[in-house]
């Protein structure tokens, strides 16, 4: 496995989270600075709770380039999302892109850290979320997991296909793109037709 | 001290605070996924939170067993909790056996980690309360924190009487079932009876 | 780079963000430990993210003095709150000298560990900020963040001022002063005189 597409796609997934963070102050219209700010945990949230979970050195912090992009992407959304037709709707797919490929890169970090299978998928269930959870927290919008379509679900079908894969000695790239894709059309398939799974509910005349 | 108890009751305490979190899930009306979700951040969370304030490797990342019993829990309360009158106290009841069980475990990690007592209380506390607060924030509920009732006050005793037990030459199983018996009952009386602490008030007349 | 002058600043940062948590909980009507833990949160919360980040021993573990130093500050302002005008004024105006020495003091640290500036930037903000954040989201305010007036743009011009002139050769005693002073000149023009950036707005016409 190596380690320089992996950086590469850990930057694909900071650019589209941060864009996802700077919509966020767009809609909560921040300043520049709060655009940058929060564009930028955002960007390196899900990836930074990975790495202080393996034990790894935080990746943004001996490099400037994850956070540099952050601030680029930050520039460009505040100049042209008033070009959007829905900001919010944006927000949504760019998240899908980017909980697509930081399922996978979670994953493929934790097995590489010796990680057990089941904490390989939870780690990338967590990469892919969590940036959108600080996101939702500090904006102060409803948390995405508690939207009612399918939205951890993808995360799940990435990882799990991702890890399973691998576990059954599929090659690297081919597993990634199979788990990437899969959480992708799985997020794209309740986005577009608001696919949701049974959910629970108390029977009647129960307190809920 | 004898590091495999130590993970048993590690075992107890993410089971019975990953039910929390599938309760907090059932009152969400969340899908199976998402219950099994927010039952492994409820579960893992406040030991994830004090193995990396100590510094040690993240103890469900390594071995499969917290993130499957999580599942586990997680299902069996998908299919059971109509069963039960009123959830919410369920949930409150779990959480108080939860916060038990971790005040004194997140006190004694510490201990092992040659933190000063202090520090161990404080990590006691954290270890205890922080799955919860990571449950509420999740799913939106107001912060168990901010409750009238005892709450914090019961983690102070179980790991200040567990801490100061330690100090005093008392051997770890006696200090430990005393901390957790005097966690449970403060805030089981806090459940029952109510019980609260006098609180801040300001002056009459005074803004807040 | 002398690190016992930076222990103090640690705990004069550790002492005015704990304060800013006890009003927090006496604008909650706390207990008296509930106080006392949200002041510690508070107090030691920047910090702790920013050492968690750099992979450095967390500052309150091995040391009692700053939970200590917590306590203390919860207990007197516990006992004098009720003597000051507005409580949320004088939250805001302890915050602002809080972050003005933690924009430093977490950018100090980056540095030392061998950040990039751009890193060691974003971390003075996050160690300034964060404590913050925990506070707020503990006790369900809403995010300081979030606030129209300048804030994160204090922190930035702190740390990016001290991040600056320590690379341009300036020593570090007269590049923190400098740093601090610049951060909270500027988070008191936006308290004082309700200091904002322009904002994100979107066109007329366009849904937000």
């Amino acid at each position: 496995m190596d380690a320089t597409p992996l950086a590469v796609l850990d930057l694909v997934g900071v650019a589209v989270f941060a864009a996802t963070g700077a919509l966020a102050a767009s809609r909560r219209q921040l300043d520049p600075v709060g655009f940058a700010f929060l564009a930028a945990l955002t960007g390196v949230g899900g990836g930074t709770v990975r790495d202080l979970l393996l034990g790894r050195t935080v990746f943004w912090i001996a490099q400037p380039t994850p956070v540099a992009l952050c601030i680029a992407v930050a520039a460009a959304v505040f100049f042209t999302a008033h070009l959007v037709e829905s900001r919010y709707r944006l927000l949504l797919w760019a998240d899908a892109v980017g909980i697509a490929g930081y399922c996978v890169l979670g994953a493929a970090r934790a097995l590489e850290a010796a990680a057990s299978p089941l904490a390989a998928i939870l780690l990338g269930m967590v990469t892919a979320t969590f940036g959108g959870i600080l996101r939702d927290v500090l904006a102060g919008e409803p948390s995405v997991l508690m939207r009612k379509e399918i939205y951890v679900t993808a995360t799940l079908a990435g990882a799990g296909l991702f890890v399973g894969l691998v576990e059954f000695g599929v090659p690297f790239w081919p597993a990634a793109l199979a788990g990437a894709a899969a959480c992708f059309l799985v997020r794209a398939g309740a986005l577009h037709f608001g696919w949701t799974l049974p959910t629970y509910r108390s029977r009647p005349g129960r307190p809920v």
